[in-house]
């Protein structure tokens, strides 16, 4: 299945890539890798979400949808990095996603989830991949969670 | 000397490699580089060390060992990617080294240090690495630390 | 231009490497990948500035100026890495910009842009990179910033 069909049976629509917030790409490749600058839980260029995990300022719930929303950004720039052509996707290598948290909280991996399951539902078997899941005192804009991608494309 | 040679005279044995706790793969190959997620001081499934650095709830010693047991964990994973032969591993290129640390914290690197002195006991020279040492606000399920790799294989 | 007449221009002479405080390397080369490590705004081998952001132990024109400084150190490292050619730089791919900073700070990106302008000034358009930025709650030795880079080189 393509990588559009599989965007359409979810219900997904692609946002615009976001610009970056400051003097850096939003991608860039090597070779056949492509790296995504991390990307914020961000809509029409504001964030959607803001708060700290383990300090009552955002759920669980509304961490893991801004995760999704990040990983979404990912998809967004990863498109424009391709000409449109999520397909030329051979696989995602590796996730880093940065948790905006309290010194107790514990559950990141359960935040981040919010981000690779999207990756993985929208990219197919090719969506599996590494990830790393950490715990950050603050991150820009006052977002819960920051996602950043390696992808191997053709 | 072969890495198992290595292994054996250091006394160590692998540890299963840890199934990750979340909807993500352990480990992903692209060309002839392996990325390995981000391994916790896990045994048995468990967190064999929880705490925070400068927060007196973790010792540097332990939280040193913690990094060690890390480290081991990315061993394993990466054993588990190449059929259990880690003489295919050319170089670690990156470890990725998340302290969980308090505000006032500044010695990040003699705990990552554990990790990084694991990797070249075992590995030899191909052990020789670059790194990045954080500290970070919380790490996954309370651990002191937690270790990502980059390999060039064969 | 080349790369040393841009920083004649600039008024910048480049430091030397400066020497990792423990066990790795302070960088790794795999294929036309180099990947150095996290460095931080040392001087003749003293942290150059200390503090965290968002807790007025250091203004963000401190920590501007120390993003560039770790910057710098990166292309020191690079430089080594290189035999003091950095024509040989393709490209910058990413920068991973590390900020100590408070549960409240938001305004991480101005403070990577120290990293990020300073690549771009001393590299060019090939200085053009991806890009995460993150809240750290401490760092290694005390220092607001620490900055990590993948290079495409020939």
């Amino acid at each position: 299945m393509s990588v559009s069909s599989r965007l359409q049976k979810l219900g997904i629509t692609l946002p615009a890539a976001p610009v970056p917030v400051a003097n850096y790409v939003a991608h860039r490749r090597t070779g056949n890798l492509l790296v995504i600058s991390g990307q914020l839980p961000v809509r029409d260029g504001k964030p959607a979400f803001t708060g700290t995990l383990g300090s009552k300022t955002i759920s669980p719930e509304d961490a893991h949808a801004a995760a999704r929303l990040a990983a979404l950004n990912v998809l967004a720039q990863a498109s424009a990095a391709l000409d449109g052509d999520l397909d030329r996707i051979a696989a995602c290598i590796r996730l880093g996603v940065f948790v905006a948290a309290s010194a107790g909280f514990t559950r990141h991996p359960a935040v981040a989830n919010g981000a690779s399951d999207l990756i993985v539902e929208v990219l197919g078997d090719a969506g599996r991949h590494a990830r790393a899941a950490v715990g950050c005192a603050s991150l820009p804009l006052g977002v819960p969670v920051e996602v950043e991608a390696l992808f191997e494309v053709r």
